[in-house]
């Protein structure tokens, strides 16, 4: 260790779930030849600046060690630490790093009072499962199909007019899940995430025409029931998918205000003619006409208090464990309006209302910390911090277009490694730790090409690895452990293969293998995270609790580094990696981790 | 020019001050041997990111320039361009500068809709007047002090006594500032600003008793009509200082309400006990009691509508231009409540519905650009993007301790021209370019030590005009012209010495000479910047408008730099600077400024 370094972790922090008013200590380690003399921790309580003086209180022990203790005076609690050194020099620490040079207050380290998110939420491994190419149930054949479908056979390929690509139904259902259960909790996975079950118009279901009941087509209420019951018996969480900035053109509320301005639910939306003909969607589509949510009575329908949608199926029958919130980022926004931390934040208060055991993630594709500050969303779904620069490092250079990740940040690069920890600390210090540790790793997902398309030889291991061991909740996108391919969001749609299970053994091993760690080694869901060695080909840090510490290596080619390490301890190897004289070397590829027991921290006391 | 460049001055923005739902233009310049092959602008609207092509409309005349329309679909429209090259890479540019990784979000540049900043308030210099220590007419003779006062001759030293120096009692006052009109529009002065001057029981007056009527001891209302009316008639204009965090704890709506839980005013505090008798205050100072921006009550008496305390300062017959807000920054936070953004933008409406010509300004003397955003305040009163890189340039290393400024960021600090340049750049980026445009440029204050107290020899010029150069609205704090000395805040306040003009003549003469700059040279109110050339020694910049180009050299220290200038055009050189061959050598510590012509800019045309 040659830096100083604080994060939002248990090793640093005394309580990561404080309430208003609380005092809360807060450590920074400093390696005793940085020559630190003095060290401040600079809190804003409402806004003005204020320095609190740390202390060594455990100096015989752990010399490295300072401590001090910031009272919780505001929700969203910001603090960075100042470092005066003997020679006369200072610096500060914070979220994105050590800096000579004055930081901006956006930057500061955070605590978040409230809000905790559910203590099984970090641990977990997420599988996002798409319902209409998941698994189709023996039910499925006898159904009736709306006039909308353009059904489709299992094997067949994606249609490959745009027009009609969202017509296209496979018939996967809840069923076809629900039997499918053993291979998913088999990956190790915790967490089942479900695309939108409500009934719509399209394959996907984005544009629902009711939130009052889950799709026939899927197996109704009954499936749904049936499903989530088999999961949670398994000790598995369901998350649902709600789409809060716009619902189907087919909707009743919006059937009942299109056309007709006496309606109740005019309010419900953005009309743009008195006759409410034409009206505001989602990127202009118009299936998907967007929500206005200076509607009171909407939010009483949807969001807010028991009775609402957001509420109703948090209970029983039903008991879905929390809520993925679609475009979270354009909900409440157009115009002049701008509610969406007025809706964000009624939202979680009416789940914690019915059930505080709930989660509730957030769409923003994009630089999500603007949004992501503790009051509402648990976590992001977010592809700026992890996917993009992970990709980056990883993909063939100068392959695809970046297909649809050019939408979010713009097309595929060709970084190194340090770029991507560049990158990565420079997205990932916006966030909370709380909500840093709940952001979705998702290597792809449904709106993406598939990482495998593209990927460099061997990296399938390193990256998926990396979702694994980075913080944050690990993201397995359905068919991933199939290595099926996908040029773009809609071709990583194909129907899951089950014919070829046994051709996807050695995948299916792997996923389990890196899944496996998070369960066997807490230190993944909140450990610190220190940077131990960056070069362009290989990134090595570590994720760090008082009971364990575990050293990450991660390569994307033939090459080496002194980082001190031995063969004992080294629990994960995958590609050609070893070890020797503390030097490990990589003969391509390839992914391992260490684990190195206890970290050689003072323990919390009462009194210090 | 070597690099792309965009910022948010005319010559980049078809239209500074658009209204929602306008396009507006926006251009890059880029030298044509970068190598752009596609430019895009990325903007954000309702939050989702989006992308518009740029093309070259003048590409005969003016190769280097890419323009595209972009659509202003929030009051805030966040923007940043994404350049690609022949070469296969591409580049990001946005409001900190040129970028290869993914830049955050928070550093795009801004477009603002409505809250138009008054039109003479970005070409003006600001003098600020603490009213008690300015000048004493001789009605002030004649006047009956209350208890709280402990009188002090014009020459006496200030107070030693930290619990008695507010009581210090001078007795400057309204008609003493009127007698000196002269003097400081002399200066080159458009805008005076006045610390408060409603009844307090200090010298500073920030702890009103009443918003109602100005101090007698100043003069009253008839003295203020007077001193407003005849700035008025000399084209000055006039702001006033409020406290909207707190009040005197004297004010009739606090003894109405201490220790009496039936009042009316009960809710405009934080009350600590049921009783009423311990109360929230302003960093804990008993004597300022902190507002509760919960009440609607408040509300309607201080800040919203025609007959709040807001509105009517700004009506005849005071007929203030603006305000000033005190501790702008923690206006409406205590604990769970956040009410600033809803605070600022009633006090801005209020203004606006009087009369909309007037300038709105706010302390936050941080990282203020989180609050900052265009929606209210028009500028912000803060030490992190200019005071604070100038002083630790050009203070002498290890001088002071930073005084009064080590609040804000901490303790002054030995910096170079590159990390003034660095500095300037991350904290000025946050900001719309309508905001920074009117930051106040301000070297000290009331409540920091003056910058002469500790200032590299000869440097006084050099940061004088920085402050008259650089984007923002120049700040002369009372006194600067007479180079008085002060060790901090308190010591900053010392009255005038008016027999000593004649020996003042000399510094008088270069803020004559500096502030004169801003009349003459409207490039400098809202022309863009362009870093030019920075050493450890030297900083030069262009501010640049369609009508003029001028280039700005700082020196601290006897140095040299090739920056391609003559002799022609050099418009000021103070301290001993001059050039050869292109080459800008200094003696010492220097500045000086270069008119260059008409910037080579296509003209906005409508088709474009």
């Amino acid at each position: 260790m040659t830096e100083p370094h604080h994060d939002g972790s248990s090793l640093y922090v005394s309580d990561p779930n404080p309430s208003l008013g609380d005092v809360v200590r807060v450590r920074v380690r400093v390696p005793e030849g940085w020559g630190a003399t003095r060290i401040r921790v600079r809190v804003r309580p409402d806004g003005e600046p204020f320095y609190v003086e740390a202390v060594r209180p455990h100096a015989q022990s752990h010399p490295e060690w300072w401590e001090a203790p910031v009272t919780v005076e505001n929700p969203e609690h910001p603090y960075r630490f100042r470092l005066d050194r003997g020679d006369g020099t200072a610096h500060w620490l914070n979220a994105r790093g050590l800096h000579r040079l004055d930081p901006r207050d956006a930057d500061d380290f955070r605590i978040v009072a409230g809000n905790v998110p559910p203590a099984w939420s970090a641990g977990s491994v997420m599988y996002q499962v798409f319902p209409d190419r998941f698994a189709r149930s023996a039910a499925a054949d006898g159904r009736e199909l709306p006039d909308w479908t353009e059904p489709a056979a299992w094997g067949d390929p994606i249609e490959p007019d745009r027009r009609r690509i969202a017509l296209q139904f496979y018939g996967g259902d809840l069923a076809g899940i629900e039997e499918r259960l053993d291979h998913i909790q088999g990956l190790g996975v915790d967490i089942l995430y479900l695309t939108p079950v409500f009934p719509a118009r399209s394959n996907h279901r984005y544009d629902a025409y009711s939130f009052d009941r889950v799709d026939p087509l899927l197996g109704g209420d009954e499936a749904f029931v049936s499903l989530v019951e088999a999961a949670h018996s398994r000790g598995m969480r369901v998350i649902g998918d709600l789409t809060t900035n716009h619902c189907g053109d087919a909707h009743e509320w919006f059937q009942a205000a299109h056309g007709n301005p006496g309606a109740p639910e005019s309010e419900f939306f953005y009309w743009l003619d008195d006759a409410q003909h034409s009206y505001v969607s989602w990127l202009g589509v118009p299936s998907l006409p967007k929500l206005n949510w200076n509607s009171i009575e909407l939010r009483r329908r949807f969001i807010e208090g028991p009775d609402s949608v957001v509420a109703r199926w948090l209970q029983p029958p039903y008991s879905l464990d929390g809520w993925r919130i679609d475009v979270a980022n354009m909900t409440g926004r157009y115009g002049a309006d701008d509610l969406n931390s007025e809706v964000r934040r009624i939202i979680r208060r009416t789940m914690t209302e019915v059930n505080p055991d709930t989660l509730l993630l957030g769409e923003f594709t994009g630089d999500a910390a603007a949004d992501f500050v503790g009051d509402a969303w648990h976590g992001a779904m977010t592809y700026a911090n992890f996917t993009r620069p992970v990709w980056n490092w990883l993909r063939t250079p100068g392959s695809g277009a970046g297909g649809g990740l050019s939408m979010i940040v713009g097309e595929t690069q060709d970084w190194d490694g340090t770029d991507v920890v560049a990158s990565h600390r420079e997205f990932a210090a916006g966030f909370p730790w709380r909500v840093r540790t709940r952001n979705m790793n998702a290597l792809d997902t449904h709106d993406i090409p598939r990482f495998v398309n593209d990927a460099r030889p061997g990296t399938v291991p390193v990256a998926v690895g990396l979702a694994m061991t980075l913080p944050g909740l690990p993201v397995i996108w359905q068919g991933d452990e199939f290595g099926l391919t996908g040029s773009d969001g809609e071709h990583s749609r194909t129907p899951l293969p089950w014919d070829e299970l046994d051709a996807a053994a050695d995948r299916i091993a792997l996923y389990q293998r890196l899944a496996g760690l998070r369960s066997e080694h807490p230190a993944l869901a909140d450990g610190g995270l220190r940077w131990l060695y960056v070069s362009a080909e290989l990134i090595a840090f570590a994720r760090e609790s008082v009971d364990e510490v575990l050293v990450v290596v991660a390569a994307r080619s033939a090459t080496s580094a002194d980082l001190g390490l031995g063969v004992a301890g080294m629990i994960v190897a995958e590609g050609s990696i070893s070890v020797a004289d503390g030097v490990v070397t990589t003969g391509g590829a390839a992914f391992g981790v260490w684990s190195l027991g206890r970290a050689d921290a003072p323990a919390w006391s009462a009194s210090s």
